[in-house]
């Protein structure tokens, strides 16, 4: 290894470390802290990233790239320290085009707005969050123009989090599929008092949900070696190496989805971390590469196996051992049903597989709207419900339920919403190529054997962590490009099946 | 505030922003990382001491505190400026004396000493640990060469823990009552099967253990709005603010103490930090003042108050009720008297109130002895073993339970064991001027009232963080300097008490 690319990545890694020592005092806010802890906390988070910062955007760094990057010119594209050079430079170029005062103003007015967000959620008031939001949408403007973009500012927004992804793909992807979609939902929703989840809303012991979750994600293949999972307000998961692995959960007593699945889809993400190739530990490769791909690995492990009828028919027995009554008068195939009970319904987070990307869908497009001015802030209310309407057939009663539901804007993650479509679709994608390679998968989860699965993702997908873009890594896997098409098809197969469509 | 002042204050700020970041991955790396992180952990920790330690030694800040010193010269001395300004100062010499290279090369050391020395420790093979034990005295010496003393190179050392104290001092502190503990031992030692701490060894339930524990200690004025407890294989306590203190338990289910007294002591430490004034987090003034006032704080909780008769006057009533019938045939004076066993034992952490400081000043006599070389390294197990046969009239059957006990000496900790012994000494004396300041102290505590003796040492220990140096503040408490009398005194009546003597 050249000298310079020695004191490049002894420089990244540094930046690594501290942004993985965020990462700790970030978990510990949401899973340890006493109430007391939370001014000193923010304070200890804003010096360091001001610290991270100035060291991400140095010009010793910019000339260390330089310098590394003629050292490795002609090495294989595939050799981790090409990659390291393009994603070094990558990100070197993406911190340097946003000023110092723009982020800090960006961070103190998004830091301000959770609170007044979480008020006028509380308190169905748009119009106290109104102002603030205005603010955030034109700082996000000012962030676009920073950025650059040729054809749209959603474009500059959408490649921070989805390397490429530009506001055309993303609407060419989404009406390619949205008609199928409304109309399946339709279909449902003529015949839908065929399915309940009435069964998941009985009483379940909150030690017993979660003992019943850390078997299933530790069959899944989750290391509890180099991880662990804890409980928190809102689930998540984060790492500070792929060998410090954390995913939290909320339990509900009454309500055993959350808990379930919630464990499932986080794991997911965990095991994505955990399969991240040593060699690129404490370097910006290591991770996932992008919240899409990050995505498909949640959804993979929380829908297409844990959703699966074959899963449960593994994994029922042991389920109503646990809950002893609970589920006496429940077989293992209306269990799978009413996990699968598609609604209609106001509220993303709770949205079942069908419906959900729809509600993306509705999200991407005000967002774009708003970014050129075709919708404004003080209008979203009226043009989120009518929109949810013509989408969902029914009405938010109030904003509570309509435009104030997420966290994502007050936060200032503008473009970020897509993501989780776009993982919907790669997930079904992954797993048919999977498939196609390994047809013993589904015979192998319907008796509990998750790692010929597992095994394929950490080599086709986990252990590249960082080091080729989503479109690279899903060309390398498909041969091609995002398609809606098989998740389509999956949906297509499995509701007509769950609600015995004609 | 001067312009300077304010920007020394945002700097210093910073630096404890980053030691207290440094204090939460230090907490989550004992209590809650899974295996695997470990060797990322180490990583980061260090990327952050680096950083950290070019902040601290930064030219910029040579030349803040200079200009600040003189925008407050005249200030008032109990003022925060003016102490702000002092302990800057001291802290700002103290890391410029220490070379960059010696210290890396004495964290690196002492780092592999860990396990060498937990290794001989296991294996009672002292010769293994015994080239590094010499390296790490060799680097102290060095370490206090470059600290620079007038005396003994031991009062450099000292001087890192307990600010201005010298070996000289210390020396006639243990002096002055070391033949009084040998005495009171040895009478003792002629009528031991008076008492027995067979009842603390019977078995108790370790969540039982934990939940009386807690009543305790919040009885006692643990804040828990402002802290947490949690178990880790060594107790400890930390802060990363005055608002987020964290103290840690070991448990044993055949043995009351280690879990019991141990949460006494770590909330009197914990509490020193919580009572630091509001007006002090985050600058170099906020938490204790040195080892030796935070030791009196522990003890005093754990021993004045925990260990007495009139605590568990109160007390016991309810120790009693949580553990159904194991305590049927103990009532509370012959409970009072087993956790005042008296024994002489190899072990300093296992050492009771009376035998505790003789443990501590063998060590103190052997590292000033390894320090000017009257010892060698090498000679070190057999004149341990002879001079602890000469203190406690027992010989160490092995090293393990011998020369290799403690962690401290590999960890580089050298100067530090006399911290201990000053702490037991002040405990009685800042708690006898509590005392004559409020006679009703006593009986408070016997009716599980605690609140007028947390409540004076905020105000007059507490609140002041690090504005007094410990001789300062024992000089404004106790009109005097430390002094052993009084804790002798204390043990004299007890003991004597205890084991009905002459």
């Amino acid at each position: 290894m050249g000298e310079k690319v020695q004191q490049l990545k002894t420089q990244l890694q540094q930046i690594s470390d501290l942004g993985n020592a965020m990462a700790v005092l970030g978990w510990d806010q949401e899973v340890m802290m006493p109430e007391g802890g939370s001014q000193p906390r923010a304070r200890q988070l804003s010096t360091m990233a001001r610290i991270s910062h100035q060291m991400a955007t140095s010009e010793e760094l910019g000339d260390l790239i330089e310098g590394a990057a003629a050292e490795v010119s002609g090495a294989d594209y595939d050799s981790d320290e090409a990659a390291l050079l393009r994603v070094a430079k990558h990100d070197y170029e993406q911190n340097m085009k946003l000023p110092v005062d723009f982020v800090a103003k960006l961070t103190q007015i998004t830091s301000e707005a959770q609170h007044v967000w979480a008020k006028a959620r509380a308190n169905d008031d748009f119009k106290s969050f109104e102002p603030m939001l205005e603010q955030i949408f034109e700082l996000t403007r000012q962030g676009a123009d920073f950025l650059g973009y040729t054809d749209h500012p959603y474009d500059a927004l959408i490649n921070q989090y989805e390397r490429g992804m530009t506001a055309a793909e993303v609407a060419r992807i989404f009406n390619a599929h949205k008609p199928a979609l409304i109309e399946l939902i339709a279909a449902i929703g003529e015949v839908e008092d065929r399915v309940s989840d009435a069964v998941l809303r009985r009483e379940y012991d909150i030690d017993t949900q979660r003992e019943f979750g850390l078997w299933v994600i530790e069959k899944f293949g989750f290391d509890f070696k180099r991880g662990r999972q804890d409980i928190s307000t809102h689930p998540f998961c984060t790492n500070f190496s792929r060998n410090d692995v954390r995913i939290t959960t909320r339990f509900y007593k009454d309500y055993l989805n959350p808990s379930l699945f919630g464990m499932m889809h986080e794991a997911g993400h965990g095991m994505y971390e955990q399969g991240s190739a040593e060699s690129l530990d404490g370097t910006p490769l290591a991770g996932g590469t992008s919240l899409g791909v990050h995505e498909s690995q949640s959804r993979m492990w929380e829908n297409v196996v844990g959703r699966s009828r074959g899963f449960w028919s593994w994994a029922y027995p042991e389920l109503r051992a646990k809950f002893p009554g609970v589920l006496d008068d429940t077989d293992v195939e209306s269990f799978y049903k009413s996990i699968n009970t598609v609604k209609r319904q106001f509220i993303r987070v709770e949205a079942d597989e069908l419906t959900y990307n729809l509600h993306i869908m509705l999200r991407f497009e005000l967002e774009c709207d708003l970014l050129t001015g075709a919708v404004k802030v003080s209008e979203l209310p009226q043009v989120w419900n009518d929109r949810f309407e013509q989408f969902f057939g029914i009405r938010p009663p109030n904003d509570t339920l309509g435009v104030l539901q997420d966290v994502h804007w007050s936060a200032g993650l503008i473009g970020y919403f897509p993501t989780y479509a776009l993982g919907n679709l790669l997930s079904m994608q992954y797993y048919n190529t999977a498939l196609a390679a390994h047809p013993e998968i589904p015979s192998e989860v319907a008796s509990g054997k998750f790692d010929t699965l597992l095994t394929w993702l950490n080599s086709n997908i986990h252990q590249h962590g960082r080091k080729y873009t989503s479109a690279e890594l899903t060309q390398r896997i498909t041969g091609g490009q995002i398609d809606p098409a098989p998740y389509v098809a999956y949906l297509q197969e499995k509701f007509t099946d769950v609600y015995g469509l004609g």
